[in-house]
């Protein structure tokens, strides 16, 4: 029989575990703002290329790239900031499952359920995911320590951008790094016979000389059953340097802006996602997020400000259903509201100029990782 | 037999019906202008990488990306203006072949042979093609009414750039739409036994507020023999707003030019396509096409412009020799000439001072379609 | 048997033959100049995706595309900057290895042994092969005159870029060339029972009207056995107009810079890689290299200039070991330590304003040509 030796016995090897995916999420979108309906469009939301397999027994290899970002080559990593993922995972002892080993461009492993979310199942992230860099290059373990549990450690550059890029206001009052690096920890769960998750982190990011970011974030996921389930996340973050630029965008409007990037901003956000499968085909699911700015600085500017000022609070809800056609493929068809209404406290209203403003959306379309092969 | 085993059952069926293709044109061309020759290169002129494939009995894929375009991302539907096609096309109703309906990036469903030929086998665009965005973001569907009639109708964003990056001496003096979306039918047929085909199609889109854009287009495909074949389009195209370009382009040396979009222009386009096959490996071809520019408003910006003023007449006439050497690939080596001449009208001339031109190549090289999985 | 049918045959036979891999080259740089430690970050110094394979017993197709370099349309050959390779080769006889023809995006085929090494695995490019535009559209051709011997000729575009953008300051100054082109013949021999094997070429380039670069390569590859290898290159390049840039760089800091590329630049380049197997999973290594750059029109600025002035010389010497821990897969792990010194001559540094610098890194990471289909 021809067939069966015509491909190599090597090569179905190398198929049997090699995927091809595309990562889908199309939908149409109307927008509305604080004054209503602003514009619809059509938008590929997300669309990630992805190519995985085991190479070897030991050898593992991811590849993702979004066709959603400009195509670069970034100055800190070299690597193209469509890239997400483009590493190589080493299990380090044969016959064991302990101990893994990774080279390259990763998935900063940051805990929360949001976080660990497939990006094309997630209708609006906090401000926090949605501004910080979330894949970055250097190495990576991670240690089984035994069904329930397992710890992941990272070391990786702080950021795909140089700090002149970053921060262009500060060159030569802030003195850069010689090595802006990340480092990661990470906790896994599983505990009550998976009735309870935990993805738990702690990041400690050196952005410049003598400056520091700290970011924890717990991530908790409860399933009582198969039908009903309850994630949630508290993140927080503080920041010498202000990274993800969401204060510093909201004091640029003040009146003693002096070009330079915030510093002493601490982010926290409480995430919730909750889902009941009401038949197998379909899920009604809310999600809902509160994100907090402060800024401990502002005194220094104001002399009306706190030294603990907060600037902001932002308010999400989002209800939903999602309709699964098929029982082979991982499709979901989606309709939903995206209600995000950003709140300024009177400081920032009477001395940054912000106003109170909502950006929200009606959406429908279609979410799905496409195994091709 | 281990041979068996080792590809997975799944993992054969996604194999058995995707294909990887490289769609591949490459050509040295030696261009000549009204004065003569001008300069020799060798060229890629397409490259376009594409993945498809039925996932399941009921959904199936496209994917197809250009390696000549910036890899960008655009600021209507969110995805590389390099990326042609990333769609999810789902046959709505099971057994039958009847309803499909898409959802992404697709081709907008326009009428006539040129625009549904292979880009890789065009030697050169009419004008209105090479100028339109031909691919768009939104929602498609199908009908095959039988064998012989189909019809499909689209939902999609009439463009991939906001109206200020597209109109911007316009921005303050007309006003967006809040859903600028494009609606397009089509017809396919399928007459006396296959020896005449059709594709016409009408297009309306919402280019901003109260100004539209009607497009038609009329194909036909006469087969008479194996050996024989002809095809003819007729364009037409009424612009509110000048979409395309092409006239606005023109009159923007014109004295009374004030930096705006060209308003009232109208597209007429004839294109024909005569294939003789030789002998099996050698295929003679002439395509001929004229593209006609008129500006409906030109008599508000000039006293001596009628009402309904010609502005070019372009001709193209292309004779060449494809050999096909390979029974199994569908492999193309061609040489042919293009010859493009832009003839102005005396009001074009003397008012807008423009100067008739040519865009003359002769050229060679291969084209193909590569199935390389 | 139902997993032999599901596959068809021609499926089977093109996966055969068709592979994906990715090159990947990560590592973590610890950067040093003349004053000391500088800077540390990880770096996907490499990564480039690669489908090649026959599509057919006598067409080949290879594409290669990286993800460290702006994806965008090159205005000569139009394709992406980033594609390195995209080009179809035809065995022109039937059951014959003699000739072979290739269209499209290539590898220029100069000599030596660093060019024809594959990326991932070059620790510091020699300063000629780092600025040069190694990856032309064109025709190439290639005939193995027997199992020693064969010899390969290119007719590429002589770049990527058009005139204007690579020689801004001469535009106007000199004529551009109506068919810039590049001629390249190599040699490849296999002698004394592959102890001994040579890639040697000679190019010609037709930069502008009357401006060539002639630019040859010796490449000598000595295998005395199986733990031991010597490879040295020769290059040596004469270019009318500077090309390459080196020199130019180095003379704008001058105080008779007029902002034209420099004129007359001659570049010798010698390099070495020796390998020491110690035992099958580590490879001890020594890479050096010396380039050297002349400036012979310097005498028409500079009074006191020779007229065949010597600018520079760059010294560089590598160091390091390599350890292959997989028997399957071509997987290295290095750690070394690359010197790179650039000596100026007196003229260069009272003239032109230029002082010796030091580009030395310590480097360690994994280089793999990932095969994951």
């Amino acid at each position: 029989t021809i067939a069966k030796s015509i491909i190599p016995v090597e090569k179905q090897e190398l198929l049997k575990n090699v995927n091809l995916i595309a990562n889908i999420r199309a939908a149409g979108n109307a927008y509305f703002d604080q004054d209503g309906f602003n514009n619809f469009r059509f938008q590929m939301e997300q669309f990630r290329l992805e190519f995985k397999g085991n190479i070897s027994k030991r050898t593992f290899f991811r590849f993702r790239d979004r066709y959603t970002r400009p195509a670069t080559s970034e100055s800190v990593d070299n690597i193209s900031r469509s890239t997400d993922l483009a590493f190589v995972e080493f299990q380090m002892k044969k016959d064991s499952e302990f101990w893994y080993l990774s080279f390259g461009k990763m998935c900063a492993d940051w805990g929360g359920f949001e976080f660990d979310t497939n990006p094309i199942f997630i209708y609006q992230y906090t401000d926090f995911i949605d501004a910080a860099d979330n894949f970055l290059t250097g190495i990576g373990s991670r240690f089984n320590l035994n069904k329930q549990h397992s710890i992941s450690l990272q070391v990786l550059n702080t950021r795909t951008k140089s700090f002149d890029e970053l921060y262009p206001g500060d060159v030569g009052l802030i003195q850069e790094s010689k090595a802006p690096l990340a480092y990661i920890a990470n906790w896994r769960g599983n505990l009550f016979k998976d009735k309870l998750q935990t993805i738990w982190s702690y990041s400690l990011f050196n952005e410049a000389k003598n400056y520091f970011i700290n970011y924890a974030s717990f991530g908790l996921q409860f399933t009582p059953s198969k039908r009903f389930q309850i994630q949630f996340d508290y993140k927080w973050c503080d920041e010498q340097l202000d990274r993800e630029g969401i204060i510093t965008n909201y004091i640029t409007s003040g009146t003693a802006y002096d070009d330079r990037t915030a510093q002493n901003t601490v982010y926290n956000s409480y995430w919730t996602r909750i889902d009941f499968r009401l038949i197998p085909k379909v899920n009604l699911f809310f999600v809902g997020f509160i994100d907090k700015g402060r800024w401990d600085k502002a005194n220094t500017y104001y002399a009306n400000a706190d030294s603990k000022q907060d600037i902001y609070t932002g308010y999400c809800y989002i209800p939903g259903i999602e309709i699964l056609p098929s029982k082979d493929l991982n499709i979901k068809i989606f309709v939903s509201y995206v209600g995000h209404d950003y709140r300024f406290t009177d400081f920032a209203k009477s001395s940054l100029n912000n106003s109170n403003y909502s950006n929200n959306r009606f959406t429908f379309g279609i979410s799905t990782p496409l195994v091709f092969l």
